[in-house]
């Protein structure tokens, strides 16, 4: 039965698997200083425009979250999020683990406007009680957000200027950051995120990696001894080649940017099963993750034929659905969903 | 040039990488759901002799260590350590890091010693003023040690005893597992390690997998909400398959111990070569990590040839030199280094 | 001018500061084994109708609730507090700080509500990522709430059913407990907080201490190793016996509570003040704490002449003020706060 | 029974117990912004010769050591200390607790030397694998210490250079800093302190108050939001003027020094007992604390008649025993101890 549950569902791309076999018994030194990782972070560094930037690769994502948020905010600081955020919710509290408030702001379709943002601040410091208080001192977005929705470069920049006149640090998830960079309509890139975030991460569990996150620090930004700090977080990898292996692979000839898109085609035609069927979104996303208001009825039929991800109850007959692509969707996969549907529509008539 | 720096110079063992190559596009549940994973987890319980032992897959030796120091002790306990363990002094800071002190014992060629633990206990609870002092928790030991050396059979049994007599919790770094289970005259077995210890953990990353190390709880011994506990700090893997497919393929049919009874043999040459070349040894290790006293200018000779990893100054004119064998050892590697040694021989002369 | 900001203006009673005079030259054995200490434990446990209970003082409030939440949580769960709980705004982070989220519920005019509660660990459990979440482990609340509410006993009963129903342990911030006991109309006991409570505190900075809070972990409940865990946290007083001798005093004859009663009073003069000039209140509480709405004009008139503590904007025209009393309040300094009120309305005519 | 067995056996001082009285019922603004602690800031920047010091005052040592090395150190940063020292052995893990570790260096009677640290930090940067270990970031050291012992301004101005040299903070530990000021030959003053130190405390605990250290940065050296960092460890008092009342009394006319000069000629009283009674001494302090070495018979019949501290054992027939005068020690128990010691001998004889 085919799966559309989430976007971790298999190994990693050919190319990468290729990558992986034909460097496998090539000796390389260990802890990223390896001719893999080299290659990896030239590329990276390249495809943000930004020559000077630091690069580091961890395992995964909540274990980036905790270490860049640690070790870039103040010990009296906390991180502004979205009530929806990732770091707010689905972290098994990994970021109060190291000391630190996650402060929540409102979530519009899962993101952060700036306004909020500066509410927050000119309220903070108009408190006369504030120094008792966790000082905000960073603003987390994940890009995609959870609900697959993206920023334009506008809300972006907007988001960007906020935070630097009022002293905060902009960190930007990309856990499934090439669905949001190839995503119909989408004019954020990777060149412009670097110019306007603190620090920010390319992932690469969920884009077509066995596993592995790319740290970017822009020119600057990077936190002094930072691959200490990343030992002392128990994140540091004896085998770096791994990831360095698997990132040059992926940032060779814009594969990551070619297996995005091909995820977010095959989201285009998820949502044209669902809209040929007459159902509503509980979202408008322009990335890998659809967010289906589905019949309950219609869902346990459906869940005989297909995987999904039962996001949560809509109403008492109706429950909001996620189905994802990814680099690994299959034009099989997508048919048997189509096949699916239309059987349930039938039984439903 | 072939090195012999340390055992994690190449990827992983190829019957490792058939396995993620053939189960690549197989679809599977996240975090540790999947059915390699449930294979692997079966496979070592069963090498453990303990059908009933709680497996869990993360990504390297430090982080392995501090999770489970984290999660093990009480928060007002600390954790006895060789003053030469990995936890005391190559893991920067990561158990302060998560609030725990790393109380120091002397290092016997590595090792612990159960009469010094007794006796680091029996202080300590003589001391009227041990209420305002970090209460020993748990005994940290490596096996095999950093220094290469392992323990008897008897001599766990005796330090189990101990830590049971005194509710010290006891702890087995098995990062180079393999290794001090095949080394001759071993008579430490992984069904002994499970009867005597209250954790450990089975090294992938330096025996033959590209990364992940399979942590141990024998029966009834698993702390409570463990999976949250490795989210909270940062561990847990969204594609819990990685660590699966690898440990699955590591348990099947013996490949985790054959391969590290090669790394062994590998070993026994090396120590020829330098016994041949009347090298002394600064220590004398059974496993796949050999310590050569090498005269400076030997040593800087043999460099133009081979790596191997400079582990500390002896004296004036000497250096203790690491040569580590693997998995992945070569003949062709050794034979290098043979020649190597007898070119510096020669040239000596 | 006479200040009603806040009910820690001044230093002790009387009869402590006598108490303190009278034993100063006794020589004394440190961290809490003098006899006073002793003495006070007595007392409490006496009032608390609990011979068993386990009693240790600390120096503050934010300490205070650090160090309990701290040590009563398992590492994996956080703290349900209302969204205006002083854990969750007012203490930089404490919480946070040693490791554990603040989960927030509503706040009714600053209490926890049972159903809140219980609807948050079924949405929890009904959850099926809830592994990846901070598991609610305790709830917390303050008597009387930071906006001087108190529960009944019907509604500590119900708090303190569905916390046990549902493995939540219950803790009362008694920052300033006496005023709680003894509003008008209260039915909650100490002996009844100590059947109810997994813990709870009996503040003293706040009436009648130089400094000082009693907490109070009912028959059975203390956490193990506590004394070192408050020595961990930095919180172990050397002289003991500032706090023993303070709280010996406070709780012999029920000074305690006669000093509360008093404050319990003036409160009632200040609101009849405030009442007879036709004043509106943002909250109604029986407690020492009042909350006037004022206009600007008169807020601004009224403070040449007395203290107050501006709590928030009520509206463009109007903010929210707070009046406290405390065992310290003088009739004088009542009649300044009648007279200057008198002023400003006539100057208002 | 009058007892020598440790330094904080009384109240407070008569003066100091005087100014509480007289300002108990003054009211006063809370967390530290009452004019008792502005007239103990500048009292104490005067005399530590630095008008634009930072003082902020807390309530034990452990607390404040704790709060120093924590908000002085970088993360990635430990602290160096003897392995007697109170941060490394007595203070039940607060460092740790807070993440830091401990990094111990040899103690020469309860002192660090600066030989010691320099090569410390050589061996580390020389060392290849140092980005993997703690880096060392400050030196701790306690004046007196805790053997009793005190630094000369030589020896106080090499450590300054050896610290400055290779960027590490130094930070004085001055629990018992009046007795380190008074003793007889000390050449350390409270503006060398400044001049050399990034940081240390002024006790009042032992030195004559009822509670409460005041921590010292000098000019240029506080850390940000420091206050923000004091209740974000629990440490910050609601009633500042505790400490505030309590540290003007002490540093007005001199109290402080007077007192701590008191203690230091009932020292030399205790010293000249035992010298008389032919007893050695294990160590030789110039301060309030004197450590005999006593046969056991004689300590056990010296029990009889006054306190005094068990140290540790000797040898079989020896214990070494702490005896501590204090401000607040008397003549009559000087007296006390003399005629017991007399009593010793003649049994003995």
């Amino acid at each position: 039965m085919y799966s559309f549950a989430c976007d971790y569902l298999e190994g990693c791309h050919t190319e990468v698997l290729k990558a992986l076999c034909e460097t496998n018994m090539e000796q390389a030194p260990g802890y990223g200083a390896d001719r893999f990782t080299k290659t990896a972070t030239e590329e990276i560094r390249e495809a943000c425009g930004d020559p000077a930037a630091s690069v580091y690769f961890v395992n995964g994502g909540t274990q980036t979250n905790q270490l860049i948020i640690d070790t870039t905010l103040e010990a009296y600081e906390g991180v502004l999020a979205a009530r929806t955020g990732h770091v707010s919710v689905h972290e098994a509290g990994a970021i109060e683990f190291c000391g630190h408030k996650v402060l929540t702001l409102p979530a519009h379709e899962g993101k952060v406007d700036a306004a909020d943002v500066k509410e927050y601040v000119k309220k903070f410091y108009d408190d006369s009680s504030h120094e008792h208080m966790v000082f905000p001192g960073m603003v987390y977005i994940s890009h995609p957000s959870e609900y697959g929705t993206i920023y334009s470069a506008r809300e972006l920049t907007e988001l960007s200027r906020v935070c630097r006149e009022n002293h905060l640090k902009l960190f930007l998830d990309g856990a499934r950051l090439g669905y949001g960079l190839e995503a119909d309509g989408a004019d954020v890139t990777l060149s412009l995120i670097a110019r306007l975030c603190d620090v920010f991460y390319i992932g690469g569990t969920k884009v077509g990696a066995l596993n592995g996150e790319a740290i970017v620090f822009p020119e600057g930004k990077e936190p002094s001894h930072f691959l200490t700090r990343i030992k002392q977080h128990g994140a540091l990898s004896a085998k770096g080649r791994l990831a360095g292996v698997q990132f040059a692979a992926l940032f060779k000839d814009n594969l990551y940017r070619r297996i995005s898109r091909h995820a977010i085609e095959m989201a285009g035609e998820i949502r044209d099963i669902f809209e040929d069927a007459g159902c509503r979104f509980y979202i408008n996303s322009p990335t890998n993750q659809q967010f289906v208001i589905l019949e309950n009825d219609v869902l346990k039929e459906l869940g005989e034929y297909v995987g999904y991800d039962i996001w949560e109850k809509y109403d008492e007959n109706h429950t909001v659905v996620r189905f994802a692509s990814s680099w690994a969707t299959t034009q099989e996969g997508i048919e048997e969903l189509r096949h699916a549907m239309n059987k349930c529509i039938k039984s439903r008539k």
